[in-house]
């Protein structure tokens, strides 16, 4: 039980974690390019690889409507609402590199998880000056150079990675959290 | 001398230290509200109290083009490229309060500061996970809760306190920051 009055503080990531960026591509893909593919044929791949034409992520990321327009992954307001009552939870998102995202990215939130305080959203270029307890991600290079304890959440360019603790879906996440209440 | 390959960080802040926003508050008042004001007759009050008209401030912020046409602080792009060179630099503004601010000072960065990376970018709610060696703020807010070491960029609203090292300007922001390079 802790029985410090200060909550401890977790960064929780949008892209890949939030939301469900590899269903946007897999759906935009197919309506670009006219190729169905399914999420099994993604798994083990980088973003750079996973599709056959390449840069095609990297286009989708900077078109309009893109980042509005993800959607939520299952289970994430729930779990948000649940952790936020025994931590202090920012979304810290690294929204810098796709300058139309950052309007996006707050309406975004603003919709979808309104009970989260602008207070608590961060918008950065890389995460390394990101101090908290507590990081969920998928990308390594944000959970590589963290401080704090990590958890990696499942996506298909990060199944081949074993030193961050892993978990498949929010469930996960706030079973391994609430343990370190 | 620092013989660490790894440069000392330090977060700038925007509103106040990057951007004048006490000369534009100045500027819009008089052009909206037929009051020339002085910085001098606005020193020692709080952005709460400083002009006639409650509000005006808080108007101002949430005013499209506010952020877009601030006026840079005299010394600041020297300054910021002569740190570079020593220091990781990071602007970190608490931008969240006014969504409209994001996409504007995200625009006046890339036309003021274009030597600044986007990684290097953080737009925040409030300051409180930050982690960087040093901070160069104007606001007690940020200041206080920041565990590096601070240094307070001279403001109308912060001429009462004294528990900072006082910078009245960027040319003693530089020498402050040069001997712990």
């Amino acid at each position: 039980m802790n029985i410090s009055s200060k909550k401890k503080t977790i960064a929780v990531d949008m892209d890949g974690v939030l939301a469900d960026v590899e269903a946007q591509f897999l759906s935009w893909y197919e309506r670009d390019y006219g190729v169905k593919m399914t999420k099994d044929q993604l798994s083990g791949l980088t973003e750079d690889t996973a599709f056959p034409e390449k840069g095609a992520i990297h286009r989708f990321a900077r078109t309009a409507g893109f980042f509005s327009t993800l959607p939520v992954m299952e289970g994430a307001v729930e779990a948000i609402k649940s952790l936020s009552e025994k931590f202090e939870v920012y979304i810290v998102s690294a929204a810098m590199e796709f300058p139309l995202s950052l309007s996006e990215k707050l309406k975004w939130l603003n919709t979808n998880f309104p009970f989260i305080s602008w207070k608590n959203i961060i918008f950065c270029g890389d995460k390394s000056i990101i101090n908290t307890d507590y990081m969920v991600d998928d990308h390594l290079k944000n959970l590589d150079n963290f401080k704090g304890k990590t958890i990696m959440f499942h996506a298909f360019h990060n199944v081949s990675y074993h030193h961050h603790t892993r978990a498949n879906n929010w469930k996960e996440v706030v079973a391994l959290l609430e343990k370190e209440a």
